[in-house]
């Protein structure tokens, strides 16, 4: 099997994997019990905040552990309406559907404004109509993804924060596909909120995190019992707390050459196709400079096309035509359909993780040529 | 270690362990791909779905999976006032932080109405006021625990469900101290919702799920993708959702056994406790015939008792001096608070699961003697 599908979930840590049982075998205690049980289960949760918060340049207490990357959405945006008491949220056409499905089911039942910054063919968002829809806006929360999960784009952040600033709006990013694959400072980049997910960087699936700002008043999401500092009620799964603080760290250790390594298949792949196999395109930013680890083909409108992850997939290829989350449907996603409409065709994402290969690339550009030409 | 605080959280099965184990190394697949290593990961969880659901006695489609047992709460209390528009909500002082904090925080931002039910002070409701709560009143719901998590009493299910059909309310009831404790068949019970957390049952911590009969129609508290059929956005924590059944098929398996032998425990305790040393009493049900794995001591008001946990704790017994979601302070619960209000004494929790013996009855019962006499 190829697995060319990074961006929906990775492959776990062996070393991960490991501590997961180990812990699960030898702490029963429930973290909010006082016994010494309780505590050993206490100190796990503490030392992996320790851990995370210090490889993102922020403070412990400024993180909050979740049952993943959509559930640390829905506490910022829900909490930033009933609790910050914001009205206007921008956000763009591109994000993920945590982010554009919660906001559509707040404006479903209560009175809030959601503007969509304009973007371009190439999904970068328009700088100057988002400083537009920013003026004049009280208590107004900017949400926009720091990587898009399809197409890779990055955002400029500094700009976005500098008019954030100018506009005393709030600065929320879904960080989920770029944690543990760039050096971040969350505390510098100026996110007031950030999430991530521990499954996108080699950690368990149904674990992550939210960074909240300290000077942020945010709420529980989740209400009952006092953990996360009372910002996240219910016994914390402290075997995948850890599992995922493991993650980070080892993803961050080899960052440099993780990075290289992968934008090299990048690299390679877009060079093989539009050697090999120029009715192909890209979807995204014209000079391929998104996310290192996601690259999306635009491919010819033939009957090939419509059928090709399923035609990979009996090769042993797996990769995405959308996103995961939005799988399952034939339809292109709402991130290809919202560029440019004259030019939807079908789209396949390929996204890799450091244990991808050069073979499996020239073995995919092999199976194209095969079912193409 | 004597290990007495199994209502706070229990050890996880050693097979449970191994198979969550096994699950991270080989199924690193997003369970909402559509390739094959996604496949794998939905089978997964489907099957985990209707393990859980044929030893419930309802269908798969009503079991949604979630973080826990206060998440699971969270979203039926939610969305039984953002969907179905119930306007008044009954409870009792005793219910378990997730919902009683749940109930306020909603009431803290809209407007709803909370009435509580009356209870004695051996912490049984009072039906006859429940039935007057319930009159004249529309669109409500009924939210009564199954068996109180400090002091054991078990709700009388039938009369409360006659009464809900009396008056057209809906049913909801936090199982989560009896689900895998009795031979349950949620639809016959006649529940519209209940939840559950792994972690009472010898499952992982941080995994759990909603019942939620399919008359009912619920909408996603987490939004964004269309995970569980659109009831609850975010990837699955596939190991732990498949840890949670094979935890329950093997408490179910050994049910009849597993409670004598935890109903045999404390009998033991409590006669000798009664006999050794008779200035400890007991709170909750007056024939202590509430849930067979927990009973509540009511301790004597002297020094000694302030400090019973602690000092059991260093003699190597964990107890709990509350609840594990209220622990940490030194008032009593609200539950102890919530009883006769002349009887407020200090209280220790004893909770016992199946890897508990008799021995450990004893040696429980010559510390506490050592303390006290």
């Amino acid at each position: 099997m190829i697995y060319f599908d990074n961006a929906a979930s990775t492959p776990v840590e062996p070393e991960v994997t490991q501590l997961v049982h180990d812990l699960m075998r030898d702490n029963y205690g429930n973290p909010s019990s006082l016994h010494e049980p309780g505590r050993r289960s206490r100190v796990v949760i503490e030392e992996a905040r320790k851990t995370i918060a210090e490889l993102l340049g922020v403070s412990s207490s400024e993180i909050v552990f979740t049952s993943g990357g959509t559930e640390a959405n829905n506490h910022i945006l829900w909490s930033c309406f009933l609790d910050l008491k914001i009205q206007h949220f921008i956000t763009s056409p591109l994000e993920h559907p945590a982010v554009l499905n919660t906001l559509k089911n707040i404006s479903n039942h209560f009175d809030i404004k959601i503007s969509y910054v304009n973007i371009n063919s190439q999904g970068h968002i328009d700088i100057e109509h988002l400083d537009h829809i920013l003026k004049n806006s009280p208590l107004t929360l900017v949400s926009l993804m720091h990587a898009n999960n399809e197409i890779g784009n990055l955002l400029p952040v500094n700009q976005v924060k500098k008019l954030c600033d100018n506009h005393k709006a709030l600065f929320h990013s879904d960080t989920v596909q770029t944690i543990g694959k760039y050096q971040m400072d969350l505390h510098s980049l100026g996110f007031d909120f950030a999430v991530a997910s521990a499954h996108k960087f080699h950690g368990p699936k149904g674990v992550g995190f939210s960074y909240i700002n300290s000077d942020k008043e945010l709420k529980s999401f989740i209400t009952g019992g006092m953990q996360e500092r009372d910002l996240r009620a219910g016994t914390e799964n402290i075997y995948c707390i850890a599992g995922m603080a493991l993650a980070l760290e080892i993803a961050m250790k080899d960052i440099k050459e993780n990075k290289k390594h992968i934008s090299n298949l990048k690299s390679r792949l877009i060079e093989k196709i539009t050697r090999e196999l120029p009715e192909i395109e890209f979807y995204g930013d014209e000079k391929k400079e998104g996310l290192y680890s996601i690259i999306n083909l635009k491919l010819p409108q033939t009957e090939h096309s419509e059928m090709l992850p399923i035609k990979l997939d009996i090769e042993g290829i797996a990769v995405s035509g959308g996103s995961a989350c939005s799988s399952g449907s034939n339809k292109p996603s709402h991130v290809i359909s919202s560029l440019d409409p004259e030019e939807i065709r079908p789209s396949l994402r390929v996204s890799f993780s450091k244990f991808n290969t050069t073979k499996e690339i020239d073995v995919f550009v092999e199976t194209l040529k095969n079912i193409y030409l």
